[in-house]
């Protein structure tokens, strides 16, 4: 009797899979081959569900993109005031213990592969744009809030989110979080900033 | 008759030629077939001044980071205020043209290699360090001048690190230089935050 196989589902397992191997080894370890092995496939069934390597990271950094952009939509959400939500965001969006430095090491592959694959850099633009207009969204809630001052939020969310981006590399430099604490500062001058 | 080979300028012209074909088609195109062939030497005729490619590429990325280190000594040098400076250094250091953008590849391998190199790491970090002294020495100055308030300049000099290493990533995303106004403005508001 055949198995009944749920195709979009082996499909985000193998997904799972490519995402564990490229943050344990890098975006050179995820191979069809150890792909294969530790989702425990044969070395040909991998083809039933992509057609190559390049195929399963595109896809692997598709997720990664979409679970980073649910943690920002969801991020906050809890907060009693608008200011308290925007605070959250900011600081949910930075990385800050070692698992989430860790993670940095996706971005890096993922930066370093939409180099050579224009449809992964227009994702990660667009992923770009999404984070800015989820930052204005909070700053112009807490804005109609009194709680910080009116202005153009649209470059303080870009200068925020360089900034992010610049701090996932430093903290990949400094693994063991040693400087965890001077974004969090980085942080509170934004916020006053914008008072 | 031998001829007199310089060792050490031999060494520097293979770092040049690396150089070269990371830019072009990032650090897996730096092979000890493709320098040798590129640089003219037969197939291993390299092994007499580089023992394999990691100490080619270790070479190269130190050579990167010498130059982008003798750049922000020189820059500003001739402007007449220490405001004008620091002005020049902050513009010189973020990318403003396609070409600083593509350099920017360099760097996303260099950061690749250092997660796996701690020598390289270590290498990056004493970069970064520099990089603050650069930018504190050139504040402190200013506030010397009158032209910026004193306060804490560190924090705030890797505050601008940080955005400009983001800036990099994001500009390679943009590499046509749809962002450099935008990090214009910033360096601007940089600027405005100091006085």
């Amino acid at each position: 009797m055949p198995k009944i196989v749920d195709h979009d589902q082996r499909r985000r397992e193998i997904v799972e899979v490519a995402k564990r191997l490229i943050l344990r080894g890098g975006f050179e370890a995820a191979t069809m081959r150890s792909i294969s092995a530790e989702a425990g496939f044969a070395n040909g069934a991998l083809k039933h569900y992509f057609p190559g390597k390049d195929s399963i990271v595109a896809a692997t950094f598709e997720s990664v993109l979409v679970q980073i952009s649910e943690h920002l939509d969801a991020s906050g959400a809890e907060t009693p005031s608008a200011e308290g939500e925007l605070r959250a965001f900011l600081f949910s969006t930075m990385p800050r213990d070692r698992e989430q430095i860790a993670a940095g090491r996706v971005l890096l592959a993922l930066w370093k592969y939409a180099l050579v694959h224009p449809a992964l850099a227009d994702l990660y633009r667009g992923h770009l744009d999404g984070w800015r207009d989820a930052l204005v969204t909070r700053m112009e809630a807490a804005r109609d809030e009194g709680a910080i001052r009116d202005q153009d939020f649209a470059p303080l969310a870009d200068e925020y989110i360089s900034t992010a981006i610049g701090g996932t590399i430093v903290h990949l430099m400094h693994p063991g979080g040693e400087r965890i604490a001077e974004y969090d500062a980085y942080i509170e001058r934004f916020l006053a900033r914008l008072r």
